[in-house]
Formats: C-alpha cells, structure tokens, sequence
C-alpha cells in the first residue's frame, strides 16, 4: 500500500462534471490500495474573480483581508470534491487548512508553510477515508487565514506528500506533461518522461508555467516524487524527480522562453568605482528585480555602457527611479526596450559537457539573430533577443539540440 | 456611546458598490460614536449557486461537506466587507464563525447556536475597530463548519446583539420595513413604526419572508430590539419590540397570506376513537407538517369528514403515504387541493378586543368568499380561501380593519 498525493488545478475542477471526473482518478488509485490526499484548486476564474472584487474596492488592501476572500474558492471545491468522492462510494472528508492545521508565517498573500500537523490527516487515512485538502491556504500563529501566492496550490500539495512521506505527488493539469519545449511554437516538441528538480526550476522561473517554483524547491528539499499528468487523458505524465534517477542524461532537456522582459540601456555612464551600486541601489529600494547585466568595457576609461534587464511590469517604474537619479549618477542617456525574449536551453548535463553554449551562439548566428544580452548559470545558457526573432530562435535551437521527435 | 449590530441580506451586498454603499451606512453609526459590529450575507443569488453545484453532484448529500460549501458566501463577503470599512478610514477586520468562536451543536445545514464567545469581540471593539461577521455560520464540537439554515444570517445577528447586549439590531434589506400587508397586493398598505415580537413571528412563519421565524423568537427571548429597515433609503424602518414598548396597540396590526398551503380532505373516515391519531401518525413518521385540521359533526355517527392542511411541497408525499393507509384506517375518499391560500389577520390586541374574528368571516360573506378552514391562535385568526380571492380577500380586510393609508 502507498500513500499518493493528487493536486487537481482549476482547469481539472473548473466545474462539476470536471469534479467529477477528477473524483474517479482519486477512487482509481484508492481501488489500487493506496491511501489517497486529494488537494484542490479553486474552480479556474473564481480566485481572479475574487482578487478582482478586491481590486475594485481598494488597490492597496489588506493582505489579511484578501487572505480571507480569496481563500473561498479552495474551500467550496474542498466541499464538493469530497461530496463527489462519497458519491463514488468511498468515505471522504474536506480538511481545511485551518482545521489540519496547515500553519505558515503571518506574510499574507505569499505565506511560507511553517509545519504542518498530520495527526488527524494520518488517522483519517488509517481509517481508509479519502482527505481532501484546499490548496493555497493556512493559518497563521494569530489564528488567521493565509494563503501561499497564486500557484499555492501545488505548494500545498508538494508539502503535504513531504510529511506524509508519499510515495508520488501527482500534478492533475490541462497538460499532459512537460515538454522539451512549448508545443504550440514546436510542432516535433517531445514529452519528458523525466526531468530533473534542478531543469525544472529553471525551466519553471523561465516562464514554463506548468509548475510554481517554491513548490518544485520544496520537492527538491523533500524529494518529493512529482508527477505532472492530464486530468483529461490517461497517459503517464513527466516525473520531476532528482537527477540520479535519471540514468541518461540528455545534455540539453529543455528550451524556455520568457516574454516579461525588458532591456534597459544606459549609455555613457561615468565609468568610477561604485557606478554600479549607485545604479542598483535605488532599484533594489524601488523593489525592483534585475535578472541580466552587462557593462561594457569603457572605450575612452571615462564612460562606459550598461545593458540589464527588468521584468516588463516594472519597466516604466525602473526608468522613472533612473531618470530621478541621472545626473547624480552621471548616466547620459537611458534607453528603455520591451521588445524582447529570452531564451533559454537548460539541461543538468550540460555540467560535464562544455560547448552547449558554443552550440547556441552558433545557431543563432546562421539564422541572422543577434544576441542582445547573455546569462548563464550551471544547468542553463540564456540568452535576450528582439521578440520578433524568438519563435525562429526557438525552432533552430531545438533541432540543433537533437530535441525534434522523429 | 452605544453598541449596533447591523446586518446587510444579500441584496444589500450583491456587488462592490452595494458594498461600498453598506460600509458607509457602518461608518455613519461609528461616527456618531457608536461601536458597530457588520454582519454579512453572501452575494445576493452566491448560497443558491453553491446549493446548485452540491445538489448537482448528489441529492443527498453529507450535510458537513455542504456546510463547507456553502459558507464561502459569507466569508467572501466578510473579507470584503471589512476591505470596504477600512477603505473609509476605520480599522476593521473579519470574524469567521471559528475565530470567534460561535459554538453551535452537530445539527449540520440548521445547527443551533450554542455559546458565542464574546472576548476577541469585545477587545476588537474596544479597540475603535469594526468587527465584520459573516452571517450563517458556527462551528461544531468537532470543529467543522456548520450552517444555520437559510435566512441563517439574521440569526447571526441577534444572538450577536443579545451576547453583546448591543441597543439596536438593524436588519438592512431590499424593503424598508413591515407594511399592514404586501403593498404589491394593496396600494394602501401602509409601514409600521413598530410591531411587537410576537406579531412578528405570526407574519413571519405565515410567509412574510423579510425576517427569518428563529431570529425573532431569539430577539424576544434576549430583548433585542431589532429594525428593518433599507439599505437604499435613508429612512427609519420598522422596529420589533416588545409588547410593553407600544403605547396605542392597534388591534390588527397586519394582514399577512401563504400561498405554500395545500388542503386535503378525506371523506367517510371511519368515526371512532383514535382515528384522528392513526391519520396523524404516518403522517408524522413521514415527517410532513399538519396545519390546521377540522372535523366534521358525523351525520351517521359511522363516518366523519376530515380536512386539514400540509405545506404544498409535501402535498404528493401525504396523499401517498395516505393511499398507503387507506383501508387499515378506514378513508373513503381522499381529495387534495393546492388551490388554496391562507389568509391572516394578526395582532397582539386582538387578546383584549373581542369580535376580531367575526368582522373577518362578515367581511368576506360579503365579497362571496367561500371559506374552507378556519384557525386561530392568541394573536392571530387564519381562514384557507380559494387562491383565486386571495387579493380580494386581502383587500377587503385590509380596509375593513382600517389599516387603509388615508
């Protein structure tokens, strides 16, 4: 007998029928022998519905407040997976997170899970019922509601399979796995059947938004077996489990793409000790990310030019604290550019195999696209191009990785 | 300075603005220096939503998982609600039903309150804030969810007003207050300034739907002084008090009808001892509500008539379990009738003026009214009419008993 976690996304419980079926992929493994945890999103539409409620009384709310609104949408489908299990004829209960409980910090709106009780989650399953849990949600030490940040629902997934010691936390999703690229751009794109927690990261924080991020970490940290499957179609999904379970190692798993990006460039920048932290510092106060940076090497040894990147959302924000600080700073002109992507190859294997990074330049230069910016990091070469260049950059990449299927 | 609980049904919070518009009625009687405690309803047309979706998966259902279901109305609500007040400048937040807590007892769908702690409360609104409490709901023993029962929320607020011993509970709706009778039926029909519990409680269980039955008998019990009144205008509603609280007690106070009645009428029963109980039995084994019964004088001193009324949903369900009976009781004939309706005059002073009931039966004579049954209790004479001069009916008694506006 194991012990399996199935999280159901919206789009898997989006409405009754949908529960429904959702309900007899729990019952199929329960028939198998396992113990079952089912953890639920909200219907898809209901939580952006609610943060809209929200936003349309007061942009800058109460993070404790929206915690309690937009915490309901997990908690009715809670209710009505359970009725819907007990309808299959097998005992089932909702568990809240609350009443489990689920306890995190007080960060309303992006809570971090602080331990989680399995005392009653353990009994209610040694006494063959089904639990149904709402993802996204717990309490806090003052006894109020939070919730994980959107995505939160696989984080509760994730988390309850780590102290449950599952045996697998399966991903219900409207896909049937990960792929070495997105599909709709990459017609011979191929499902994984396997990817490493460390691909899966990059891949995850570079736009590929199968999984949350914190919730892949938390499995790396627990090596929690995931498996990212269809709640539509009965095939095996991608397992995204540590590397030496993966016997042979692709050098290059996957292509990402992010399109929130964009490129800001500050042309002659006085070149001194310092310039950069005086650049930065007043964005990092303005909470504002920067991923890529590149300076150049100063021509005359007074000037110099610096080229990073910001998410799109924050651009005209970045450009306002910079304007605000320009001849403080001594930049001569700031040229901002959203018009761009980046590009991503990422793959554990590229660790003992030099030239993947060769190979991308390589591919981009016998197509004419020009590299803006480069990023690399241990398992991932990534790269910033014009946005229109981006889907040609990704389809030359892929069959230059050996990635095309058959 | 004085402590209100004001309770806003769904109409009056179906969307943001509605909400908005509720928050300022709050801040008007915070800064007139009260201390205010909001009670919520869901979303106008939301608990029929989440009742759907239960029934869609099972008819019957685990009534622990539906009460799961369909408390998120309310909490939504809460959590906006308190949003909204903040947003006015006052410090609010929301108390769910297990914060709180309010204990009720295990009687899932319709618990009963049991205890409310009233310590959180009390700080919180010593502290200057608002305290926001979603209608409908408690929490049981076991710490689940539970719900009150439809209409549960009024009920939330009296128990709130009488633990708190707050002055006043006004009860914010789509009306704005009590009339003589449904102004829809009579243009006449004028508001009451006052009407006392037990008038109430007539109008309410015989289908004036503005105020839910449990929550005025709770009012009494703890002598909350309760209001409805409009969440629209801003007029004074109509207060429920007690009886000493009225000077110059009409003696009809108001006329009220139920449609929700249906007559069944059993000929040639067998006229012997016990009969009445070997009819009534079953029916109560089936859990179907008597009314008002007559027994006709036997004629043969063999057989009797027999007529009494159910609700009109459990009409089909008594013929049945009659049919069933028939020949072991001793039924001729069974004729059930839904065209009927159930006609009321109410009021407290009637107890002390004789001939309330004769000017009912003399001013119906005269349209040509046929009546079929007749009741009465202390403060009340009901007669069941053809449905089709219930508005006659009501008409004419509504000016026979002067309530007519001038």
């Amino acid at each position: 007998m194991a012990r399996i976690v199935q999280k159901f996304g919206g789009t898997s419980v989006a409405d009754i029928e949908r529960i429904k079926n959702a309900a007899q992929l729990a019952k199929m493994e329960y028939d198998a022998g396992n113990q079952v945890v089912v953890v639920v999103s909200a219907m898809a539409g209901t939580t952006n519905q609610l943060v809209d409620y929200v936003n349309q009384i007061d942009r800058e709310f109460d993070p404790e407040e929206y915690d309690v609104v937009v915490s309901t949408g997990e908690q009715s489908n809670a209710g009505l997976m359970a009725l819907a299990i007990q309808n299959l004829g097998i005992k089932s209960r909702s568990w809240l997170g609350w009443q489990i409980p689920i306890q995190t910090d007080a960060i309303h709106e992006k809570a971090r899970i602080v331990n989680v009780n399995t005392e009653e989650l353990e009994k209610c399953l040694s006494d063959g019922e089904i639990a149904v849990v709402p993802g996204f949600q717990g309490i806090s030490a003052d006894n109020r509601i939070t919730t994980l940040g959107r995505g939160g629902s696989d984080l509760t997934a994730v988390a309850l399979a780590g102290v449950l010691k599952a045996e697998r936390c399966d991903i219900f999703t409207d896909v049937d796995g990960i792929y070495t690229t997105d599909p709709r751009i990459v017609g011979k794109a191929q499902k994984l059947d396997k990817i490493t927690y460390e691909e899966m990261l990059e891949m995850a924080s570079l736009g590929s938004k199968v999984l949350q991020t914190r919730s892949v970490e938390l499995a790396m940290n627990y090596n929690v077996k995931m498996q990212v499957r269809s709640s539509f179609e009965n095939t095996p999904g991608t397992f995204v489990v540590s590397e030496d379970e993966i016997m042979e190692q692709q050098v290059v798993s996957g292509i990402s793409q992010s399109k929130d990006e964009a490129k800001i460039t500050l042309l002659k920048v006085a070149d001194r000790p310092g310039i950069a932290a005086a650049i930065f510092g007043p964005l990092a106060d303005a909470e504002i990310n920067v991923d890529m940076i590149v300076q150049n090497v100063s021509e005359d040894g007074k000037t110099t030019d610096l080229t990073f990147t910001v998410g799109e959302v924050d651009l005209e924000k970045a450009v306002n604290v910079l304007k605000k600080n320009k001849s403080d700073i001594g930049i001569g002109e700031i040229i901002p550019d959203s018009d761009v992507v980046k590009i991503s190859v990422v793959g554990v294997g590229m660790r003992s195999h030099a030239g993947v990074a060769q190979k991308m330049f390589m591919t981009l230069a016998e197509k004419g696209i020009n590299i803006k910016v480069i990023s690399t990091s241990e398992i991932r070469v990534s790269v910033l191009v014009a946005e229109e260049y981006g889907e040609l950059a990704i389809r030359a990449l892929h069959t230059a990785y050996g990635l095309d299927a058959d």
